[in-house]
């Protein structure tokens, strides 16, 4: 840690007054949409999971006087400020320079810093050209965090009785360094605690109205709770917290179990697991395996599942028929069902699910045949899009539903994945049901 | 359009100055990290490609003192504010009833949404509970913007010479809304123009201050010029911009030229193509097919081309291999070689290529196997973990690329798509040369 110097002073224990964090993220290509602004959802949920609710997020432009404007203002608001991108070596970053000015501190060039620089390109048989040289530089009150996978290191400051972290905007470079840098010196200021501060549970199947009809006489019972709902891709999920401290952790357990209770299968989770997460594991504890087949998905259904951690426990593969040919050849769709029905037929559903199951030897077989439609706006329309077959083979049987949901081809390829999950989800679960009473069910 | 009272004045026509814009984007789940903010990257492409550059997006808390304060500063800054999210019909919905108290607006209940809510329940077969009544609201001197995916519908406001745009939180909802709706009227308002602000240029293969150092002698010809690079994922694009408009389009263009023409093959494209969608149009271009066999990536790789409007013009069709099995069974991997060399091997990348190429009577065959690893901080940690393999079957050869890319689970897999998707993309090039002059290549 540098030297305290007159103006720097700790920043205040997280005694009573909750720490307020604000996030700054830099880049005109976040606000062209050129890039999706991934770090307010990555950095959001690290605070979340520490009991931190983040202030605000605020995205701007590369131009400085945005850049100072911004700054002077949440650190004027804010405990802790976070600023991402703008740290890189060509004419368009600026962050660094701006805030030092606003800070008054120093720019203070860092041999160690340039010599890891020139080391990472001599590692990749890079030349190392002269603009990197203003990666090099930092706080001359402050600490350099190191960045293992990039060029840009992390600045930090304490002053003011704030906080400031600056970090390069690549993920992949700024991930790590939050996890392993950042998290355990706010969490050695008392800034962050060791638990959430809500409880979530998910839900699919049940609107955002329906939930909170069903929902409001239990909560009714516990005046001051806070409830919040958020809909999304066939899910909603709803968050309960004590915002005035007076509920504690267990009876909000215990809120959550008994809405959880209320809802029997359309009842998902509690936490932040996908669909495809809970299903792998049902899937996990039952010992049964999966394979799936997917036309107008296109991978991403198979792509869902091998998202997971150790999905090579369950899941045996996939096949992408993307024509009839393919259909046939690696699914053994019959010829005369694709043509007496067509491949966007509850029959075809139902043949790629129990093909895919037998080609790759598997307990369950998931499938979905459709129009997934053009991309936005472009293309042809085709007053089929969005009309789509699940098929399922499972121990317990065959079955197929159908789906309609117009739309652009992408949020019709998602729907589409999460109907198929939730689906394979109810009924492996169903299967466990019967497995542990097989009279009862 | 609502008649006017004396408060309300029609926004000042966009002539000298660019009107300002602001996106604010409700909703704790944003800032918890539980859903990604999706309106930033999709509503900040919409306005940029019609020659605005947003100039902030504020994320805030649900709740009604965050959101009167962010909504007053912004209203006193910008021309157009944009709001998503918080219309809904549950308890922590109060974007309407906060903004409406602030413009001195009267929130009058509409029977006629009304009724459309009450329909879309019945169409779905669901009950409406009262709760539903809520989103029945609207500005007394305001516009309706109805939705015809979900019940919220929008409002749309004209006051102290500024528009205001309230949009639901849903994507499904809100982009049908922003296409349809608000860009047509932003434009008959003069507020949007018809051509994008700046240019980009997509590069791959070259470092983000290497791209700098080889463009900055043509740039150093052009005072004034506006230059942004943004690295990402193998890539770096660079926008180029005439802030105070001495470089008409024509030279800019030139400019982009002049630039591409420097990289050879690592330049991708203008605009904002995506690699699969550039390797894609290289196909069609030369009738050639394509079939992709993957296992670490796991559907990811055959999802980046089905993403692609028109994919069933070139696209075969794909296979998730995630056994050895299943590349015996579906790729005619032999045996021996499996066991020889292993399936993370540049031999197995090379036979589940030719493999799948074979089997589906594709031109080009692009194959993945390796080890993705575990999930960011979570399961086993191996040090093969980021060791990738590429095969690539083409009318040209067989070959097999290694890749090295530690990281977690979804960067490598990322990665791996990407650095297999831009080498079909230089071979399909390499190839369409070739067929323009057999003898000069």
């Amino acid at each position: 840690m540098a030297a305290p110097s007159p103006n720097d002073s700790p920043p205040a224990p997280a005694g009573k007054s909750i720490p307020r964090y604000e996030l700054i993220t830099l880049g005109d290509e976040l606000l062209l949409g050129l890039t999706a602004n991934s770090h307010l959802a990555w950095i959001g949920a690290q605070l979340g999971r520490r009991g931190v609710l983040l202030g605000r997020n605020v995205t701007i432009t590369d131009e400085a006087p945005a850049i100072a404007a911004q700054f002077r203002e949440s650190w004027a608001r804010a405990d802790v400020v976070i600023t991402t991108g703008g740290l890189g070596p060509t004419c368009d970053d600026r962050t660094r320079e701006v805030v030092a000015e606003i800070l008054g501190q120093e720019l203070v060039f860092d041999p160690e810093i340039m010599r890891a620089i020139e080391e990472r390109f001599a590692k990749f048989n890079r030349p190392c050209t002269p603009n990197n040289r203003r990666q090099a530089f930092k706080f001359s009150r402050g600490e350099v965090l190191p960045n293992p996978n990039g060029t840009a290191p992390g600045l930090w400051a304490e002053q003011d009785g704030k906080v400031l972290v600056m970090l390069p905007g690549p993920p992949n470079e700024l991930q790590p360094m939050f996890t392993d840098q950042v998290l355990p010196r706010l969490a050695q200021l008392g800034l962050v605690s060791d638990q959430e501060g809500y409880l979530q549970l998910r839900t699919a199947g049940v609107g955002e109205s329906m939930l909170e009809t069903r929902f409001q006489p239990v909560f009714a019972r516990y005046p001051g709770l806070g409830v919040a709902y958020c809909a999304h891709q066939w899910q909603v999920d709803c968050r309960i917290s004590s915002p005035d401290g007076r509920h504690p952790r267990a009876t909000l357990q215990q809120i959550a179990a008994e809405c959880a209770a209320l809802l029997g299968d359309d009842f998902v989770c509690f936490g932040q697991d996908n669909l495809a997460k809970v299903a792998a594991d049902l899937l996990r504890n039952s010992g049964r395996t999966l394979a799936v087949a997917e036309s107008c998905t296109g991978g991403l259904l198979a792509n869902s599942f091998t998202d997971i951690c150790g999905a090579s426990k369950f899941f045996m593969g996939g096949i992408v028929s993307y024509s009839n040919d393919s259909k046939t050849l690696l699914l053994d769709c019959p010829e005369c069902l694709l043509s007496q029905h067509g491949a966007v037929s509850a029959e075809c559903a139902v043949a790629m699910a129990s093909g895919v199951a037998e080609r790759l030897s598997a307990d369950y077989g998931l499938a979905i045949t459709g129009y997934a439609g053009p991309a936005a706006g472009h293309c042809c329309d085709d007053s089929a899009v969005g009309t789509i077959y699940i098929g399922l083979h499972s121990p317990l049987g065959d079955w197929s539903k159908k789906l309609v949901c117009p739309g652009a081809r992408h949020p019709v390829k998602l729907r589409a994945v999460t109907a198929a999950i939730d689906w394979l989800r109810r009924e492996v679960a169903r299967e466990l049901r019967r497995a542990a009473a097989p009279l009862a069910n």
